[in-house]
């Protein structure tokens, strides 16, 4: 299937209606979000990969083109046109795993008007989506303390598809495998699983399930215990397969727990393992978990060693989608760039005007202390002292010596042809480990965080602000 | 893509498990819900479809074998089992678009116990998803009272793949058309759209992109007015073309809200249009609506004539997740089949035993009174008096009559083969509405409504009663 139609449908009508007019100017449009998710102070760049892979291989076959016709809005010269179309702009993006705060830009979009405009759907889609995704993962695995944290979404993920963008996002973000086979096979994320209670069930006891499963992997027998009574039998008959596997020299023995009071269970559980001298079993545990019941129980002391997280990271439950806006920056027009902006009654959905740059500002530790939007062209020399505005507009500023400062916003795509080969997948979660590492704790809580700051350089403001005044006194002109 | 592998690792696991039992009965799945989404009455069933092609496509490439091989948890034997792995097994389920209510069996799946097993986390995330967002559209549609929704959630969809599955069961549950062009194309669902601020925005003027677009799109100009400001310019702006177009003769004019107050604003706007004679131009209102936004403002008799909702759709906002399950209900054993049961110390997630059917019974004006879990080979007879059971198994009970009882679940496929060829969406999209229409409105309160009864067969309840003593009578002997 080509999913280059993943379009709305009045991107299409605006393409034919630039086509129509005979003017395609080049054109620049920013990813960038207005809210964390979650109630949290960070979110985990996560998509980069999947969107180039969409826009390298943009293309409408005959039959798209068929069915564009029937529809009886576009007209042949422009269905011709459409007939060769590729994606030839240039993408400037973070890279995947990088710490990402509102109101910087992602992603910067250079093209044609035209092709600039089309994508729009479709890197919301896979940018929302996944970044979502990888923040609740990362704010999972904070709340484990160094736990694992297996992603179990698949059953409850967006459709056989969605799930695959799931289990790629939770480990950028820090899961350390996923139940997801396919997800396993495409991506080389590391698969785990134990076992369902429908296992047990299909045998006349569960002493047999569990001892027929040990046969099948002695050294991957993670028993689940809760099926008919974890403290009256589940426990006693997985230390019986334990003590077992153990006298004939097996290892990875533990059990699992999918129900009940996990703290009371878990502590249990424990004794009665270590009693048996299984204190190398494991316990693993699930059942609807999300980062403030695992925060709850890890400052309990419940000695759980794996977390398996289904729902709550493969739906974001909490926000369900990430904020994330596409927005025209500026268009070429005569020989110059034009900075383009929306006015909006609420000072935050108006838009920054211009090509722009993020520049993370660092400490000797290389600890981030806040992002600097700036224009493209502007340099940020070390040494030097930056005035950082408030993005709103309004007065506060605050100063900053650029001792480490590096741009984010690398070019990924050039001419519509990717610059790199795809990234491992497992650098992309150690990129994401490392920025959470280098970010203040304070930022990390998990409700009610600090607020990191994203602020605009001294030209970017002035721009804005001029841009803002003009707008507003035309008026009706318009 | 083959996505055969879109399994939870355990599923794989367990599968051979049972290869090397030698051990492969019959089973009985079933899939089914505890708790009614978004804390409403209904939900909208969705997806099977999606699930008979998953299931008739289910095989194992070279390249998925090489993979599993990989992982060294996999032996010669069972590989060369799965290259020739088919789905022949049966599935019976209710039909796409019919009302389900929480505990009753939405799809039972027949065969072997390696394959009914290995097919669960597709199935689940399918039907999970899609019954999910068809019952949010269907409650939009709901809140909507007759005008229309147009499903806009492509950007704030769970990834390319995962929007497809939105739309789909969006228009099921009752969307009118979906801004996602290639869901048009791939299922036939109507695409609409307006124009983005981006377009606006591209153009010197606000006048001038309107014009643009009435030139481009004369019969279909809705034209979005909120991008500088909607009274003090966009409305006049937009006046001014609708006029031209309708002295041309041109019709389909129409404004779009998308920020504001909408019940403030489209009053205003309403009064405007219908002062310079435009009374049949249409306003489309949008910007992060649901059911509840909706129903307020129709309330206070805001003049929305369509209604844009992406985020909480495709999101299924206030639950992103059917809370779905699937779980054996019997297996076969020397010449006979055993029904199982899954105790918990919660008696919601006691499971039903054995195979069972779902009767429907209906008032005389065909409206459904209760529905009645029956074993698979109970009859009901029409004017016969049938005892309802609480479902929990305690002693409440009533009494129905069955003059018109209709069993819910239907052979849909046959030896992994489906049995009719895919129904058209708009007949789903009918089934919906009119079994939407065959249920009493004191079901269909947004919050706290009446609930509908799902209840035993005298049957089906002594089989459970009987079952539950037996286990817990045989306690640590398991």
């Amino acid at each position: 299937m080509n999913p280059s139609l993943l379009a709305d449908f009045y991107e299409l009508t605006m393409m034919q209606g630039y086509f129509l007019r005979e003017d395609n100017p080049r054109a620049v449009f920013d990813m960038f979000f207005r809210r964390q998710p979650f109630g949290g102070g960070f979110a985990v760049f996560a998509g980069l990969q999947t969107l180039l892979e969409f826009l390298a291989s943009l293309r409408f076959t005959a039959e798209d083109l068929a069915y564009l016709q029937e529809t009886g809005v576009f007209r042949p010269a422009f269905l011709d046109y459409l007939s060769s179309f590729r994606f030839r702009g240039d993408v400037w993006a973070m890279d995947e795993g990088t710490l990402a705060f509102p109101g910087e830009p992602l992603v910067r979009v250079h093209g044609s008007l035209i092709e600039t405009q089309f994508v729009e759907s479709a890197l919301l889609a896979i940018l929302n989506y996944q970044t979502l995704v990888a923040t609740k993962a990362a704010r999972v695995a904070l709340a484990a303390r160094g736990a694992d944290v297996m992603e179990f979404g698949l059953r409850r993920a967006p459709g056989v598809d969605g799930a695959l963008s799931a289990s790629r996002a939770a480990f950028i973000g820090g899961a350390a495998a996923t139940s997801n086979t396919l997800a396993g096979k495409l991506y080389g994320i590391p698969v785990r699983g134990t076992m369902a209670h429908s296992w047990v069930m299909s045998f006349p006891g569960e002493r047999e399930a569990f001892e027929a499963y040990a046969r099948a992997y002695p050294d991957a027998a993670v028993l689940l215990i809760d099926t008919y009574d974890t403290l009256g039998s589940g426990i006693a008959n997985a230390i019986r397969v334990g003590t077992a596997l153990r006298q004939e020299g097996h290892r990875g023995f533990g059990v699992r727990l999918d129900s009940g009071d996990l703290e009371y269970l878990s502590k249990r559980v424990r004794e009665q393992l270590d009693a048996a001298g299984l204190r190398a079993a494991s316990i693993v545990a699930s059942n609807e978990l999300d980062e403030q019941i695992i925060e709850q129980l890890v400052a309990h002391g419940a000695p759980i060693d794996t977390w398996g997280v289904g729902t709550s990271i493969v739906t974001g439950a909490g926000d369900g989608a990430l904020s994330g806006v596409y927005k025209i920056a500026a268009r070429h027009d005569r020989d110059v760039w034009l900075p383009t902006i929306k006015i909006s009654n609420n000072p935050e959905k108006v838009t920054n005007p211009g090509i722009k740059q993020v520049y993370r500002f660092r400490g000797p530790g290389e600890e981030a202390l806040a992002d600097l939007i700036t224009l493209e062209d502007e340099r940020i020399t070390p040494g030097e002292r930056y005035t950082f505005h408030h993005p709103m507009g309004d007065a506060r500023s605050f100063v900053l010596q650029a001792d480490a400062a590096a741009p984010l916003l690398r070019i990924q795509m050039k001419d519509g042809r990717p610059l790199a080969d795809p990234p491992a997948l497992a650098d992309l979660q150690a990129r994401a480990r490392r920025d959470l590492a280098r970010l203040d704790d304070t930022y990390k809580r998990r409700i009610n965080p600090h607020v990191y700051k994203v602020s605009l350089s001294d030209r970017l403001h002035d721009l804005k602000a001029r841009m803002v005044q003009e707008t507003l006194s035309q008026g009706g002109a318009r």
